[in-house]
């Protein structure tokens, strides 16, 4: 059983049928784990019948973790979930760390896979063996936090230790198109919304509690291996720089490259900027560091805001994205308004980065006259407007007035207000693009237009790469140096794109604590948990199949061609700043890529390739397109 | 060309490209008209990529009259158009009369293919041979009336003879998902949200004038076809019915027998009833009779109110089904306030049916405490409520507060309320019941549930067979004597499907003004305009081709099994009233349907069944589920 759990739980919400399967090993070799796991499972789930909306009882939700989830290292407490997106409409996963994933294991399932839907609001208590569907009425309409607090109170009593609650908060009640799983007050599965999955099943919580220990097959290899990273980790910049100040450090670094998105994607620069960056950070919101299990980079950080209008108490505090979104992108240079707004994500269950990639596109709609008080149930939402950004979070996470149209995301929302609302738009397949600009680096837009999920810079390691957070010796393409520009990107996309299935998605790395690891680290930490021996070719050939069964899985959802694109806004020119005159060369770069990766002019890969990686299921489902 | 006006219009909004395509001789005697030609050609337009939203510009839409549309005859006014439903995400078509389809053909086109999506708001210009998309930023904006009016005025010197207008109003460009299409004001291609297709592709409206005449095959034939039918006509006394209080007349007849839904479907009967009956709408807010093109029965009337808070112009009035949804469904007795909300859906373009359920289920969820006055902008909506009920109405077309979320339709409305609200539905597949009790009669129950566009009584010929208005002696299922109960009702539905495919689908006879017809005369108006000699069996056979595409389009779109199906409410048994203790026994009807239709356990129908019906381009697409 080395590195796994041993069993994967099946409840049926419909039925009330609770089934624990033991970890088929065969299988557990093939895929590694994670979405490894987790796409294999959803597919033999709806290969029938593929044809359903994301908000039916029909769509499966999957949660699985990896073999080395619950390990005492850095970098791998994460877990991941997977569902079709009722954001997008399309493919929909989100990778997530905290403390969850390695409770679940502690109590002996790898995964958990949730079919059906609920009579009445309900949560999953997992006590070791014990696994019960329960009445959740007592919950259901509360927020994150209460819910956390009163589920491990009231079970207290029941756990030998104390437990861990995955909940939505009522955003996911209220099928806010993007809320989000929060573990634990402010680990979130965010993008995607995976919450209103949940909510359309009246599921609030899994509460879980375990007794149980994770063997590995290797622990005095695993144990070197740990003195060696102890070194690598304490040497690393990169680490040392996080540790310190969070994600929000990129604040001070991306605006050197023009990395950071201003203005809803319309400036590269902002002399506001330092009010929200790290040195404000540290001495107007900061309330101590935060960590995931296991993990000692510490990358989270919490805040709390004493008084004034954004007061809150302490908890977990706003990262990079967050602080762009709601930020950068709406001209916003109040830091503890950023927090304030965070913490109503965090309390009501939504994502960050969706949330205020569509306030800020609200934003630009009321300047241009698209929309108006009128429309806004008052609110001024006028760049800069901290208060409106506030209020107008709360809207959507309550949906109230406005917050319905905005609920829906800001692809719907321009669909609602019309006009050419949609010339703001920053979305690709109908996920806002998160806060890195492809005019600062071409593969990133790339990366976006052709993650299966959406505009995404984690669906491979393009970003960390390109970026020259990672580098990797062992693969060529993620040690190179790149020129300027488009050219060699595309190549780059794919091999970042397979080592990263196998990196993040299916082992599953950090992409940030795990940044400091070369390919012989990570594999090496993978085969002395797991014992498989793998070599190199065999682990990216099981990432490869991963990302081309996330790739079939959204073209099943309706994905194509067309969807494989940038939007207007940010394939704009900057006509001054450090991305002057950048803008990617998607056609250079979409043609090379489909060249690869063997894909139609509809964007379907191949028929032989997909049968070449086992994947004859989805190469029959999508034969006929 | 006998009855065909000859040529088909494709019109690329994407590319601007128009073309006009010869009408095949051999295509039109295989599938007559209507939806026979709708459903092939749409279903060849989307076969090779069948998975899109149906907002979306992949997305076609398709108008098409039949060959005796334009006729001078009573009851063959009317044409049809089809698509993916925007409100229920499954095939959607609506069947419709008024002017628009007999100028169509006049101007040279039995029908019209619009794909892609227009940059910017246009319309479409049809004068003869001279066919145009046009910049519609002048309309965009404006309601159904004052588009219809300026539309007329300003290609009034470019036209020979006056045109009509078919347009959205503001609702479409909203993307109200039940928006409407409407020709002259008060003729709408009401269900499914074909204004919320024509919104998204930013198509205004069409205005067509022509100069043409309607060949037919056998005019001599079909002269004393008419003085035959003038006799027949003359001693209806379901036609003298309807022309003198229209179908509104059904009021006082559908009360006796349980049929009208009272209070959001929970009662048989209701001591205000005679408040909106004919009698007081003679006396409160006649104004007139109107009628469709060619036709003696003038089944349509105007209204208008002089004063009062409901104060409307005179204008086209509510019809039976509207009377229902706004007036019974909500325990609401005032035909003014009915006249007006349905003045504001023919203005906005909204469907009736679905927006009057859709009130009267947010009142349900009102009254249970499900939402407040603080979700509905402080509007009380207790049953009975006149003036919330207008008001809300308004709302909903302006896309204001509330308003968006019932703008959704009452399934998503339910999503978005959340606890119980869903226990009020009165939907299938998405789509909300007309105003026809199946507790009153169960066959309706079969025909609502197995409809391919959703809860709908127009999908065949079951509610007029059954509800004792047909008699068609050459058809034994069409002219039984039926015993109570659900004993039969399988058998019934399916040749009322194959007939009245044929008779109101493809020839496309309206299913009111054709009520006198036997299937000899029917089937002698077809083939003494055509030429084509069909015989009974004949039409039956293309008649199950139709029906069988739409159940297969709508199965393609995601519909199974588990959609055959009423929602509760309408499953709830009667406690008193002429309905007392009758429920539809679906499980034995589904059964007997699923046998006699060749359904297997998923509700797709067997390959060899469509195979034999010459679509084996659907029974690929389906043979994977």
């Amino acid at each position: 059983m080395g590195g796994y759990a041993g069993q994967i739980l099946y409840v049926d919400l419909s039925s009330g049928n609770i089934e624990k399967k033991p970890l088929d090993m065969e299988f557990a070799r093939k895929h590694i784990g994670g979405l490894g796991f987790g796409t294999q499972i959803y597919l033999d789930l709806i290969k029938n019948d593929p044809v359903f909306d994301a908000l039916s009882e029909t769509n499966p939700f999957v949660l699985m973790t990896g073999p080395l989830t619950g390990m005492k290292m850095s970098g791998v407490a994460r877990w991941t979930v997977c569902s079709k997106s009722p954001l997008t409409g399309f493919w929909g996963d989100s990778n997530v760390g905290g403390f969850f994933g390695a409770y679940l294991k502690f109590a002996g399932y790898d995964g958990i896979v949730i079919t059906g839907k609920a009579q009445k609001p309900s949560y999953l208590f997992i006590n070791d063996d014990t696994v019960e569907i329960r009445d959740a009425e007592n919950y259901w309409g509360k927020d994150v936090y209460t819910v956390t607090d009163e589920l491990k109170q009231d079970l207290k009593s029941e756990s030998k230790k104390p437990g861990q609650v995955l909940t939505i908060g009522p955003a996911g009640e209220n099928l806010v198109k993007f809320a989000s799983l929060i573990n634990n007050k402010g680990h979130a599965a965010g993008r995607t919304g995976m919450g209103a999955v949940w909510g359309s099943k009246m599921l609030k919580a899994v509460y879980v509690t375990g007794t149980g220990k994770i063997d590995i097959a290797h622990p005095d290899k695993m144990k070197d291996l740990r003195t060696e990273l102890k070194e690598v980790y304490e040497e690393s910049i990169g680490i040392a720089a996080i540790h310190a100040a969070g994600t929000a450090t990129h604040m001070d670094v991306g605006i050197l490259s023009g990395d950071i998105p201003i203005k809803n994607w319309q400036l590269s620069d902002w002399d506001q900027i330092d009010d929200i960056g790290p040195t404000e950070i540290e001495e107007k919101i900061f309330a101590g560091h935060k960590t995931c299990y296991g993990c000692g980079v510490a990358c989270k950080k919490n805040a709390e805001v004493k008084d004034g209008p954004f007061k809150m108490e302490k908890g977990p505090g706003p990262e990079y994205e967050t602080i762009a979104t709601f930020g950068t992108m709406c001209l916003n240079p109040s830091i503890e308004s950023i927090a304030k707004a965070n913490d109503i994500c965090n309390r009501y269950g939504m994502d960050t980065i969706t949330c205020g990639s569509t306030i800020a596109f609200a934003m630009e709609c009321f300047e241009k006259g698209l929309i108006t008080e009128k429309d806004t149930d008052g609110l001024s939402l006028i760049w800069g407007n901290s208060e409106a950004i506030v209020q107008m979070t709360e809207k959507i996470a309550k949906q109230e007035g406005f917050g319905v149209v905005l609920g829906q995301g800001s692809l719907k929302a321009a669909e609602h207000i019309g006009a050419n609302a949609s010339d703001f738009l920053t979305t690709v397949k109908g996920l806002e693009a998160p806060m890195h600009d492809p005019r600062s680096a071409h593969g990133y837009g790339l990366a976006y237009a052709i993650s299966p999920r959406g505009a995404c810079h984690e669906a491979s390691l393009t970003f960390e790469a390109e970026g020259g957070m990672i580098y990797i010796p062992e693969i060529p393409e993620l040690s190179a140096d790149l020129p300027d520009g488009s050219d060699e990107r595309a190549q780059l996309n794919m091999v970042a794109q397979d080592y990263g299935m196998f990196f993040s998605n299916c082992a599953i790395f950090c992409n940030l604590g795990g940044m400091p690891l070369n390919a012989t680290q990570a594999l090496n930490m993978v085969n002395y948990a797991t014992g498989f021996d793998y070599s190199l070719d065999e682990v990216m050939k099981i990432g490869r199949r991963v990302w081309y069964a996330k790739r079939g899985l959204t073209n099943l959802f309706g994905a194509r061609a067309k969807d494989d694109t940038l939007p207007k806004r940010l394939m704009t020119v900057m006509e001054d700043g450090p991305t002057e005159g950048s803008v990617p060369d998607m056609d250079k770069m979409l043609a090379e890529f489909y060249e690869l990766r063997g894909f139609n002019e509809n964007g379907i890969p191949a028929k032989n390739i997909l049968e070449d990686l086992d994947l004859q299921v989805l190469a029959e489902l999508l034969n006929n397109i």
